[in-house]
């Protein structure tokens, strides 16, 4: 299972690609989208160098499945305005190729990562780092996105987990269409 | 010339189609792109949605250009935040099918159609109706987005005249490659 982790940003979108057998994590790729070459003015273009730019990372290394840092309203509502339609272009180029989306908070990922909500984005660059057996820290961005990769590949071996050890909450209720139920 | 207008939105996104011909403007198609048969929390789908849609529009009407009305900061930066990301998306659709987008606000769109800016959605429906030669009012979606694109008509149509009577304002100057300047 190949996981791309991505966290979203007008400036900067970071993309991160890990393999998953079982609970072992394997780095594939990550990187930056820069969008910073255009004017601030020039949204529908920065749109389009962040929407080219994942699909290029999507046909590159064929992700099974993507998860995409929630974003919260920030101090400022124009930034929060610009990051929205940001993250909105990141999806959309994910969904318009077929890639089941995830969503998940930063706190959750540095739960997942380093075990605890506070940790500072320098304690996310070592832990990931860690995980992946990298050689040297990945920059800021990018480990934020392998962070959403690996936090995706952390529930997603729990579901299984959990699955796997209580089938009865496996079973479904409901209805036929003609009425019957089950 | 053919031109399409959007009033982007998470729930409803309104799109217009218009032919231009100098100032004479002839309706094409309008219509609604809905997402509110997804819940609330599924967000990648209804951006999916959204993206297709615009597409589906952009495919059957091969307009020349669009124009996407832009969104200002809501009393409740939750809706802020997911009106920003279904415009991203939908600026994502024009931009990634090499359309040239214009942005203009509600307020310049009612200045162009009804003339002042403090226009309400009936009025606006009332003289795109007027403008276009409609057999009936257009939908309040609809209204808007074809306001978008007859705005951005106007807007066209005032700056080729401005080129045409100043001809000296569109002197350019610069620099060649070989250093010479002009």
């Amino acid at each position: 299972m190949r996981l791309l982790g991505i966290d979203p940003g007008l400036q900067t979108t970071g993309f991160g690609v890990i393999d998953v057998d079982g609970s072992a994590l394997t780095y594939v790729a990550s990187g930056t989208i820069k969008t910073t070459h255009l004017d601030l003015g020039e949204l529908p273009a920065r749109l389009k160098v962040l929407f080219d730019g994942i699909r290029e990372v999507t046909a590159r290394y064929e992700p099974d499945a993507a998860s995409v840092e929630i974003i919260f309203v920030n101090v400022n509502p124009q930034s929060t305005l610009l990051l929205g339609q940001a993250r909105g272009a990141c999806i959309t180029a994910l969904v318009s190729n077929n890639l089941p989306v995830s969503e998940y908070t930063a706190l959750q990922m540095k739960k997942a990562i380093v075990g605890h909500g506070r940790a500072d984005k320098s304690q996310v660059q070592e832990m990931v780092k860690r995980l992946l057996k990298l050689p040297v820290l990945p920059g800021k961005d990018a480990a934020d996105a392998l962070g959403m990769a690996i936090t995706h590949a952390h529930v997603g071996h729990a579901m299984a987990r959990l699955a796997a050890a209580t089938p009865l909450a496996r079973k479904t209720s409901g209805m036929y269409r003609d009425g019957r139920t089950h």
